[in-house]
């Protein structure tokens, strides 16, 4: 039974496998983090094309029928590119929640945050001006979330202080809608929440790709029923400390973490 | 004329480079970055061996005659299995800044802060050890700060508060030296300063490290004089980004930034 690949430059990823996995229980499921070389999100677009071929191929060759590029950086800069190369369907994590927002939103006015390459690369904007023209969309880097939330500082005062400070410009836009454009960024959604204001909507792309994936399988009948589904992991480092980071964003126990060698051709 | 090479994970290693051209005008230096794959303090020791014997072998390949790690990940993890692996000699960035804080402390009680890997290594620890027993170190992570250097928050208060956070601890210890054992962490000095006290010196590791290649080059004949040193600068990612980073680094403008090909054999 043909798999799943669902690819990240790190562990981020896992919040959108955990969707997946809750949505499409029965599906094989494989996921690859590019640990060695994480983060993606402060390098160039050749060099993120690059890599992210490297991740597809190495997904190519354990044979699966779906792909998900679980990353935003992957998505705003490289997935052109992949879908070109590619002779499976492949589905990145910002036209879902662009759609959802899109969907949610009462005023038309969305905020978008996200790290500074996929800010910088304007894929929101262009996702947002094809698919609805008319909503104003309102960005905003914040690469110090990233590295907050691998520090575990969830709930700490300087952790709401620093995201207020990002916040400031899109208080001021009058949004009603955000889309936390990275996939770390869920981990810090109490945070966000309360520094944004309550009255606004966050849209969790992980979620909102799990749903799409499971309309995509669906009507392309690729569905997988009647089964528990299995998982593998792979990654570029050290397997076992992303077992440990790995079981807080996934809130369980994991097995078979294997290690991936992406540089070797 | 054969140059010094030196290299680092990303681009905080110009620190380093900034005192060496300093010290030695007459030297030939050639820098790399591995700025695809950085930051290295957050990834295993196997694969941080695996990177830096990429980086040495691609300035071997340029035909240095002595070779300076020039990031505290490489010079704590990597730097045992480097002098075996090659023919030149190779400094890092620790040794240096552990004498210089014997030298300078008067109560021989003395901090270090550094990225997890760094600290998580003990590599000062057994410095220490080995060179000053009856030294107490009082070590500190502060993964943080490597972030808040890169998005150019050097005086942010919520980098003085992240900052003042992380130093509790050392604060109680009554440590009077501090050595910033990650080349990022120079360009923090006035917070950190401000931060853990105006009677605590400072190490910084990249001086330390310059005045111990001019002493080894000296002491081994191979200095080189009365000319005007060649500077060359190879990265793994984008050399554009590269070098109007550096610029704020080296404080001066650069030229000459090429790109290496470290993971095709």
């Amino acid at each position: 039974m043909k798999a799943i690949g669902i690819f990240d430059s790190g562990i981020g990823g896992l919040t959108v496998f955990s969707q997946v996995e809750k949505l499409l229980p029965s599906e094989n499921l494989i996921y690859l983090g590019d640990t060695a070389r994480v983060p993606y999100g402060t390098k160039s677009k050749e060099t993120i094309e690059r890599f992210a071929q490297e991740d597809t191929q190495f997904l190519l060759q354990k044979n699966v029928k779906f792909m998900i590029a679980a990353c935003n950086t992957v998505s705003a800069l490289a997935l052109p590119f992949l879908k070109k190369e590619m002779n499976i369907p492949i589905m990145g994590v910002i036209e879902p929640a662009v759609q959802k927002a899109i969907f949610l939103s009462q005023n038309s006015r969305i905020g978008v945050i996200g790290t500074r390459a996929t800010i910088e690369s304007k894929a929101y904007d262009m996702a947002f001006a094809q698919l609805d023209p008319s909503v104003q969309v309102f960005s905003q880097a914040c690469p110090l979330l990233v590295p907050l939330v691998e520090e575990g500082w969830l709930n700490e005062p300087e952790a709401f202080s620093i995201t207020q400070k990002y916040f400031e410009p899109l208080i001021e836009k009058k949004i009603d809608t955000l889309i936390l454009g990275c996939t770390h960024y869920p981990l810090l959604s109490a945070i966000i929440q309360k520094a944004i204001g309550e009255k606004v909507t966050l849209i969790d792309s992980a979620k909102a790709t799990a749903e799409v994936c499971l309309k995509t399988l669906d009507e392309r009948n690729l569905l997988n029923k009647n089964q528990q589904g299995q998982h593998q992991f792979f990654v570029t480092d050290d397997t076992e400390g992303f077992r440990k980071k790995g079981e807080k964003f996934l809130k369980r126990p994991m097995s078979h973490v294997e290690r991936a060698d992406l540089e070797q051709p």
